[in-house]
Order: C-alpha cells, then structure tokens, then sequence
C-alpha cells in the first residue's frame, strides 16, 4: 500500500515555519523553505530564501528537480507551518458524547455515558458515521497523528483503521481489551482473557493486510486499564507486545477512586503503575493516560521503563479527576505528550488541550507558597506547544518522523492563518469579503504590531480550526478549507 | 434618542426558546413563540404553537397587530433562540492583548502588558480601531449587554459609547479612575482626585448627550481598584453615586499580593471589602469583579450592602489568581454573573467563561473530601448558563429587562444553530454544501439522538460564534451570520 500514497509531483513550501526547537523554545524560521519529495518526506530545509524564487534557486538544483516537477505552496503574510498535532490519547468511539460527562467522575462516567455508546457501535452504519466525523472533524483541529481507543468490536474497530487510511490520518488504532466481569458490564465485556487476545490478532492482522508497513496506521495493543483486565488477558498481550514490537496503551491514575480499585483488585502489586509493569506492560512503548495521581515511587519506576504519558487537561478537569503535573513528570525524566481524550475532555482540539494544560499549570502551581517553585509549575505557551507536537511524537514512538521540520522527517503540518483587523477595527482580508459579504476568519485578531511569539500565542489562546487552512499528512494533503 | 431606536415593524419569532427558569434549571419552550413590539420589548409569549401560522392565530389577535405590519422570524429545525449574554466584566483597550500574559501575576501584568496599551488608545485612530473590533467580535459571540471598563482618556471612552451605541451593543461604559502615584505609573494616571472626578463627570455628560434615558449605553463609575484609587477619589465618586444614582465597577481580592497591598495602604480599614464600604463604594449597585479571596467576614458585609460580583474564570487561571467559589458566594446571598475580564481572561467569548466557570468549579471541589460537600462546589450546565444570562442580568442591574423571554422584557437574543451531522459523518445541511463546497457550522455535531438538555451541553462544551446566526439588543438585529 506504501505505493498508494507516494505522491504525483514534489513539493515545495516556501514562507514562515514555526516548530518547537526544544521543550523550553519555540524556533521561528522566516523567509524559509521546505521540500517534500513523493515519498511525503522533508528532504531540504533552507533559511534566507525571501522569494519564492530564491528558495527555488537554492533548493532544487541541490536536489536535481526539475521546476515543471514541482508544486510550489507559499505562505501568504501572516501565514506559518506549524507540525501536525498529535492526539496521545483518544476514544474515537465516544465522540458524540463529547461534552457529555453532567457530575461524574471516572469510573461512574464509564458505566453511564460511556459504556453504553461504546457497545452501540457494533452497528456499523452507526460505527462509520461517528468514526467519519471523528476523523474529519479532528483533521480539520491539524491532528495528523491519533492514538485512537476503539472499541471492543473487532469489525468497527477494523472499519476505524480503513477510515483513517482512507482520510489520511496517521493513527495508532486500538481494539480495547476489557474482559473482568464486575468492572465491565456484561453486555460489553469480552468472554474471556483468550478472547481479548484473539480479536486484537484480528484487528493486528486486518491492519497489517491494508497497511503492510505500518506507513499509515498501525494496531496498538490497549488493554483498557488494570481494573478491566484480568491478569491472564494482560499477560497475553504483554507476550504479544515482546513478540511483535507492537505499542501499548492504557489508564492509568486518573481519579483516586480509580487509584483505590485498581490497587484493591491487585493488592499483590501495591501500587497502580507496578500493576502493569508486574504483567508486562510497561515498557518504552507503552502510553499512559493521566497520570493523575501517581506518587515518587511510581514515577520512578515508569522513568526506569522509559514509559511515557499522555497528558489529558480536559478531561482531567471535567471528570474532577485532578492536575497532572507535567513539570513534575519531565523532572522525573519522563516523556509527555498531549491527548484530547474525548469524551472525558470536552474538545476534539489539540490546541484546546494545549491551552487547557498551560491553564493546569497553573492550577498545580496556586497551592504551592509564592517563589521559584511556584513559577516553575507554569508551562509556557512554547512548552504546551512542544507537548502538543514533539512531546506527542515522542510519546507515541514517532519523534524520528514527525512532530518538527528537519530533513528525514514526514511533511506532516498545517498551514495555519491568523485574521488581520483592518484599519477600521473589521476583519482584513478584503479580497474575501467582497466576494460573499462575510468572511469567518476566527477569532485570532492580529493588529500588526504583534512579534511573532505573541502571535502565535493569540493562535494557542484564541485559534480554533478556522485559523489552520491545509493539513498534511506525509506530504498528502488531507484537509483544506477556503 | 430613544426614537432612533425605534423599530419599522413587530416581530414574531417562532420555534424553540431556551432560557434560565432558576438558578438550578434551565426552561426548554418547544412549538413556542414571542411577539417583539416596535420598541423592541417582549409584548407576549406563547407556548403551543406548532407552526407559523398557528402562532400568528394565537398571538395577533390578541396583540391587535396586523399580519402585514409582523416581520416572522422562524427557527429552522435544531434552531433555538437563546438570551443574549452578559459580559459582567470586561477592559477593552485590552482586546489586543487577549491571550498574551507571560507568566504574569496580576501586579506584574498590569505594569508589563495592561498600562502600556491602554495608554497607547489616546491615540483615538488606534482606539477606533481596537474599540471597533472589540464591540463587533463580542457582539458575534452574543454579547448583548457588556460592562466595560474604557480608560482613563476622556475622549477615547467617549468613542466607545458612541460605537457600542452605533453597532447596537448594550453597555455600561466606565470611564476608568486612577489616581495613587507609585501605584499607578506617571505615564498613566489622573493627576489628583478632583481630576479623575471632572473627567469622569465629562463622560457621564457625552453618554447622556448621545442616549438620554440610558437606554443602550449609560455611565457607569470605575475607580480601577483600591489600590490605585487615594481615598478622596473614592469618596468623591462615592459621592456621585449616591447623587446620580450610577452604578459603580471595581475590582476586589483577585491575588494574595493584591489583596496585601490594598490592606497595606488602607491599614484601618483592615479588609478588601471594608476599604470600599469606608469610602462609600459597597452598595447594590456594585459590580466586584474577581472575589477569589474573600474572608468569610468580606462576604458577609458584601452581602449585606447587596453588592455583586463578577465571576471571571479564565482570567483567574491565566494569572494564577485563585479559585471563585460560586456556589460559596452564592450560599451567603451574593449574586453572581460572568466576566470574559480580557485580557486578564484570554476570550472574548461569555460561553467560554462559561465553559471555564463549569471547570474552575471542579477546581475548587477536588480538595474537598468526596462527599456531598465536594458535589456541591460543582457547577451544572444550567447554572453557567443562568450566570451567562440571568446571573449576569442581576449583577449589571438590568434584571428587569434582560437575561430570560419574559413579556416586558427586552429582546436581546441570539439564534443558536448546532451542526447535524449527516448519515455518511459529514457536516450537514447539503444545500450549503453544495452551494460552494464547504460549509463551516462550527464544531458542535449532533447526532440526533440527543436530548434538548444534551443539545445545550454540547453547545456549552464545544459551541463558538459560528453558532450564533444573529443577534438582537432591544429588538433590533445587531449581527448576523450565513
């Protein structure tokens, strides 16, 4: 299938290209230029090219492209690339519930909302129109990489990874393995630890037939928290992750009453993080969501398994579940990204839960007494960013391919428009309103005096999907609006 | 001017209405309709009726008006009319900075990004410019009534009347007073007492010149906060209250340092909230925004004098403020709205205060021990929304006109529309599809199958302007959308 996506011609991308630098700085390249070849890969970044002409002078001799082999796309003023986001942590299934969550926390959510929507989705004619909308409406927020939670079905689940392949969203997808009766209701559980194992091999086989190379979308073993899973089920997929390399995600920590079951059903372990690393399955490959409460013992035993987590700001705070200390983890050597993690968070938007987690930020850092390590709680509008692209791809075992502009890696981004107030106080852009009478520029009003790390910080406050106009996804592009 | 206010013909408006019945609970009028006279006020309202024209049966008779002299305003399906919001608290001069705050606190965020600006607007092009956007961005989030603080530049607050009259916003309009050296940089401050009271008193006389009966726009007083206000300030403008019985706006207890220094320089008054009461400022007609650190004693005493607060939940978290707690100041009779506080708070938008005053809430429960105690801090969708509208109705004094569909009560509504998704997992409503090939409504999907109450939650969790099809302020359209 790897043919199936390499593209007609190279491409070139010429203007403003922002990505994080490292976690602390945000790098700002103008006057750049990009060249993507048909493989979807960076393959020339030059600096100092203030012309269209002058990047194509500089690049594509370098490169031996011929200009008739080209496709140019040039910023307009205002205009930068920005990485594709990348969701750590996503329930596609629940995505008509976002917002849905009343006065639960977790484990009552799960069981009112949840639980229930989830088994809906054996109808695939139900599974395919949520799962479109998913994938379209999160293409349209610049997520071109999702760490997706299925369902336990196998034929939705499969229908999932068609859909993203088929729109061109990179994704990790995830059959969920949940096979403890108690926890799970019976009309939603799997039979058994056996039955867990065989229909993720089916969802793994059914991947592996439309994406050989794992290019696109790939399975990822999702054994749904430690509550859910009987030992025998974690230990087989734990056996399956040695065997096929494959990434693991999970729970983990989320509200103290998750915390309290998780331990009281596997007192043996003593601890929530040692549960999964007593079966096998903390490894370097594996995501944790949340992360909530996890104490010094645990962090450093996740440190010590090169673990990572994926951070859910929104969700954390609709379902009271707490605030994860980002900084904290990081100190502990611990890698973090981002997730939406619909429909606990309320958003399909990455750059809303990057807004959301400098907000958490701040929650952790009011408690603690006025001085240095107050301040230090605080996560900068560069370093939410860095979680929301980097810090995502080094989450889900992708930093050598996507998440910064660096040659070898894949033209995943976005091409992101701020809205130019004009000189009456009204939107810019005159062109466009003159031709309908109405222009929906979003909400990011720029007056022109703004540097550009202040605009891109009026983008991560006030930006919404009408502010990123084209999204790639290995040098496709798969979604634009006017 | 009264008269320009004045409409061509009565309206009728028909389909779904949604608005505060309680504190608690949110009323749904389905097949229900609202006759709007030619002074724009709530002439009658009528549930039953199931089409246009039963509606015209029922209400035009009755009203004595003829079909030929009724404008018919009808909901499409999945339409609903909902109050216009009220922003409690705003700054805008501030609008250009909305997002940008650093790692500020409060203190150090007014010197840094807050005097600077607002100074610059004496420059009355950039305050026409800023003013501009300002009024017609809030306005396309459905901001019908606004509280704004303006500067302390007399012909700049002036323009801002003159344009929210103009583009038809409701607003209270401060002229802002500041006078304390040290406090209040010498770039940026009154140069005595009697100074900030004549130029205050100058604006009072432009908002009575240009709408006599303070119909749209009216004066409202604005010592900054106590700290930047000497005491002879305060008690002159205390003064002109009680003379012209305006109402007063100010600040209290937003961040521990703002709350020493204010008790350092007021030491005999020995509180936040006694500072005001001294100086003749704490009355029924105060608006107080922020409220974060109020000792039990302060709330007793606002209580007491009936003075509101508004509630800025964004604002609070950016400059790691504290925590609200509504349902605290609500316990002790203390009415409470919303405030977008930009560019403290980093929207514009009222939902998204009121999506954050739903978090903040859960904030300020997850210390509590779970138990009831914890359940109660917990703000549902109905009471955001009632401080979005109702709540906010009480506090600016405009509880008589605006805030809910009542007969006698003004028209200041908007048109809420919500995306339905279509059976394939697109956006709905083809023939705006196929007229240019994209369609934008925004990022609430329904499916459906949701309940009213699930249609307004989702609405709350994931709605922005583009859900807003028009706007109304006294009966007249103010803002419109495809």
């Amino acid at each position: 299938m790897a043919s199936a996506w390499s593209l007609e011609r190279n491409q070139l991308l010429v203007g403003a290209f922002v990505h994080s630098k490292t976690r602390e700085e945000l790098e700002v390249l103008e006057d750049a230029a990009v060249a993507v070849d048909k493989g979807g890969k960076i393959v020339g970044v030059q600096t100092g090219c203030e012309t269209s002409a002058a990047a194509k002078q500089q690049l594509l001799g370098r490169l031996g492209w011929s200009e008739a082999d080209v496709d140019l796309i040039a910023c307009k003023p205002g205009q930068f690339f920005f990485p594709g986001f990348i969701d750590t942590h996503v329930h596609a299934p629940q995505y008509p519930n976002v917002g849905i969550f009343g006065k639960t926390t977790v484990l009552d959510w799960l069981q009112k909302y949840t639980f229930p929507l989830e088994a809906s989705l054996k109808d695939l004619a139900k599974a395919r129109r949520v799962y479109t909308a998913c994938v379209r409406r999160t293409l349209a927020h610049g997520t071109t990489t999702a760490a997706y939670f299925a369902t336990i079905d196998v034929a939705a689940t499969n229908l999932l990874a068609d859909l993203c392949l088929g729109l061109g969203q990179r994704a990790l997808i995830g059959r969920v393995c949940m096979d403890t009766p108690g926890i799970c209701p019976d009309y939603y559980r799997d039979e058994s630890a056996e039955e867990s194992l065989r229909a993720t091999l089916e969802t793994i086989a059914h991947v592996k037939r439309i994406d050989a190379d794992y290019e696109i979308v790939s399975p990822i073993l999702t054994p749904r928290f430690a509550p859910s899973c009987s030992g025998p089920s974690m230990l087989g997929l734990a056996d399956l992750h040695r065997r096929q390399g494959l990434p693991i995600q999970t729970h983990i920590s989320e509200h103290a009453d998750d915390v309290k079951l998780a331990t009281d059903l596997f007192p043996e372990s003593g601890s929530y993080a040692k549960i999964y690393d007593d079966h096998g399955l903390l490894t370097a490959k594996t995501i944790l969501a949340h992360a909530v409460h996890l104490t010094e013992g645990e962090a450093t035993l996740v440190a010590a398994r090169g673990a990572k987590v994926a951070h859910c700001p929104c969700s954390n705070a609709c379902l009271t579940s707490g605030e994860a200390r980002v900084r904290w983890l990081w100190d502990r050597g611990i890698d973090v990204g981002l997730g939406t993690d619909m429909s606990g968070g309320y958003s399909p938007s990455v750059l809303e839960a990057a807004r959301q987690a400098a907000l958490v930020s701040r929650y952790v850092a009011m408690p603690v007494p006025s001085g240095d390590a107050r301040e230090r709680c605080k996560l900068s509008v560069d370093e939410v960013l860095y979680l929301a692209t980097r810090g995502g791809a080094e989450v889900v075992g992708l930093a050598h391919k996507v998440g910064g502009f660096e040659v070898g890696m894949h033209w995943d981004a976005q091409l992101v428009e701020l809205n130019l107030v004009s000189q009456d106080g009204g939107e810019g852009a005159a062109d466009k309103e003159e031709e309908d009478g109405f222009r929906d520029g979003g909400n990011v009003d720029v007056f022109g005096w703004e540097t550009w790390e202040e605009r891109v910080t009026k983008w991560l406050y006030n930006g919404d999907d009408r502010n990123t106009k084209k999204v790639w996804v290995k040098g496709r592009l798969v979604h634009s609006r006017p």
